[in-house]
């Protein structure tokens, strides 16, 4: 081990060193949740396709109803039906209407449509009538959506990189796609290592304790958007921890614990081909990564809150990155600004990654009493954000101004 | 159909009113990932369970090294070494030391741990000397993590209504608990309607549009926390919309489109006991829920904006609840404030939500420049969220204060 802490910068570059690009697949869209854009989507049909009334109504022409009032209604021959999905069967001559449904195409000559409520006929399920009364003028082309009218041919609806929520993929099926160029789901192979792990809830042998690193890891590489592909528990067994990676067919490994300072360190002693160093942070100080085989490998500490920390500051860039994400700024995403609520410590010689729960919108207190230790695994479900204490500080103020990365739900 | 529209807080009664209860489940921490608690879990187990220690490096008692200096150094035999998972095979005996790595359980007698680094061993793989040379004084009791002082017995971990993430999941863990009781996954079935919807990225025939609804809903229940366990398109076709919903076994169905004033609505016609009107807000006036079966059903209109701000305003809300979580607010989550970038028109009898994207930290404008209109689907991935104009107003001017439903990404 490098007996100097290496800076947060440079093992953030050996990190996202290790971002290979899969190549691109093509997928129909509803196996594309999720899954992020590898090239930009545009329309190949105009949306909406075709001019189409926003109303149940009569198709008219406007000139032919202008005059509609209550008192001097228009009556006029209704010469068609159109329900959605089928189009007019012949043009709309002149004096006449078509009954017309929300959605479908308004024939050939109409201009204007006049919703059911302003007329004699029925709304709801009613046949056709021979003719019908209006009684108030329109405004002129009115409940008309017109072709092109959200996007025309060749417009730009997804950037490259842009997460298929639904709303994206309800974009790109109007827009004409039945299927989508993509960066494939990033598959996780998630290990916690160490030899006092114990099922959770299983009776506990001397100096044992449940594993929650496995469970942590998986929630949070989930939350991150990849896929817990495969997931182990190794004891401090340097060449069983070789023979799972080896068995796996992942993308990215990610390993808690077995890489500190200790005589019994299976991480650091099964993947010696990693690099491993210390990071001048406080909590995730012990910090290791590189290849094993052709696998990109994060080792993280393991300590639950040294993962946490690690976890956001590193492996959720790395994660993003790899799926296929334009990750900015030094977390991948914004840091807030808030104030503290209370004072602590800081060591001066590293940053600090003070898990904060917020206390009203703008101000942060710890969430702990013993602040950043890295073992409070119990009341890590408070924590909603890491106050980020510069190298350099050794110590906040009630009041100072604090950087906050946002880990979850919090000030909205 | 009720001529007179309701008011958006009755639609929400009767919505509300198809929560049913499933029974709670008992499940292994790796099946709840993402589900909720049915009751408060509270620590089994003292965390940390045992005394340990937070460093790889020697056990002492503080009292046997309170005078080393890099000058005058104390030396003491090695009586033992404890790696993490095995307790110390005896006690620690006055004027010796035992090795003892970060996480295991600290030999009784001892109370401070020196780090590896403040002595003559060398960190890492390496035998366990006969002796150990401390250079610096610890601070007394340093590096030792006392049982229970992150939390006691008995001491609340996570509330009811919690849902489970992985810090939730590694707390229960760390807390004594295999197994957890849960609200079970909320099974919805998604029903996009309508003759005129092919299927996405297939050729058009006139007056067909691709279905967007489908996938729109898929990606929203699946973003609200549920399971998309049905999913199909039903033409204008009453008898098959029937036969497709008794044939599942769900917890709830969503359908878009058929419940307006047009002749042919299949929902509105397949589903006669639904309650079926419209609404006091634009988009998304006409709104249908009711119980087929004993399956809940919420109908929502059919264009895909109205289908957007009906899930934002009501579905959400259902699911949730549904789901176990308490929710709070009209929208069931809170709302924020925002300064309108640009003015537009409203109409004064509805509320209206107009899909918004942020302008920077505080402003937010309309997504579109047609605003509000419900078939705009193309645009809909640019929706950051809903500003919500109450009836009575009938005009937004630039710089007027605006409530908004967040519905995604947005202002931090």
């Amino acid at each position: 081990m490098n007996p100097e802490p290496v800076e947060i910068a440079e093992h953030r570059r050996l990190v996202m060193s290790l971002a290979t690009a899969s190549a691109t697949v093509t997928l129909p869209l509803d196996q594309c949740l999720g899954l992020v854009t590898a090239e930009p989507v545009t329309t190949r049909l105009e949306v909406p396709p075709f001019t189409n009334s926003a109303m149940d109504g009569f198709a008219v022409r406007f000139e032919d109803v202008s005059t509609a009032t209550p008192q001097a209604p228009v009556r006029l021959p209704v010469s068609g039906d159109i329900p959605a999905g089928s189009p007019a069967s012949s043009p709309l001559e002149p004096g006449a209407a078509q009954r017309i449904m929300t959605g479908a195409r308004m024939p050939a000559g109409a201009d204007t449509v006049v919703k059911v409520e302003d007329t004699d006929h029925r709304p709801g399920q009613a046949q056709v009538p021979s003719a019908v009364t209006i009684f108030h003028t329109p405004q002129a082309g009115i409940n008309v959506r017109y072709h092109g009218e959200d996007l025309g041919v060749g417009e730009t609806v997804l950037d490259a990189g842009t997460v298929l929520d639904g709303p994206a993929l309800a974009a790109a099926a109007s827009a004409g796609h039945g299927t989508l160029e993509v960066h494939p789901a990033l598959r996780v192979g998630v290990i916690s290592t160490g030899s006092e792990l114990a099922d959770a809830g299983a009776g506990l042998s001397a100096g044992h304790i449940p594993d929650s690193n496995g469970i942590l890891l998986a929630g949070l590489v989930t939350a991150a958007g990849a896929q817990v592909a495969e997931q182990a528990r190794v004891p401090d067994e340097p060449a069983l921890l070789r023979e799972v990676i080896a068995g796996w067919d992942v993308d990215l490994v990610i390993t808690a614990g077995g890489i500190s300072a200790g005589a019994y360190e299976v991480v650091r002693q099964g993947l010696p081909e990693l690099t491993f160093h210390k990071v001048a942070q406080q909590p995730g100080g012990p910090q290791g990564a590189g290849v094993v085989g052709s696998t990109p490998v994060l080792a993280l500490p393991g300590n639950p809150v040294s993962v946490y920390v690690s976890f956001h500051v590193y492996a959720s860039l790395l994660i993003a990155t790899m799926r296929g994400l334009a990750v900015e700024g030094r977390f991948g995403r914004p840091t807030v600004r808030a104030t503290a609520g209370s004072g602590w410590h800081s060591p001066a010689a590293k940053t600090q990654f003070m898990p904060i729960r917020w206390d009203g919108d703008v101000v942060v207190v710890p969430t702990h009493r013993l602040g950043s230790k890295s073992h409070l695994v119990a009341t890590l479900p408070l924590v909603q954000g890491l106050a980020v204490v510069p190298a350099g500080v050794d110590r906040v103020d009630p009041g100072d101004s604090l950087e906050v990365l946002v880990t979850r739900g919090g000030a909205l």
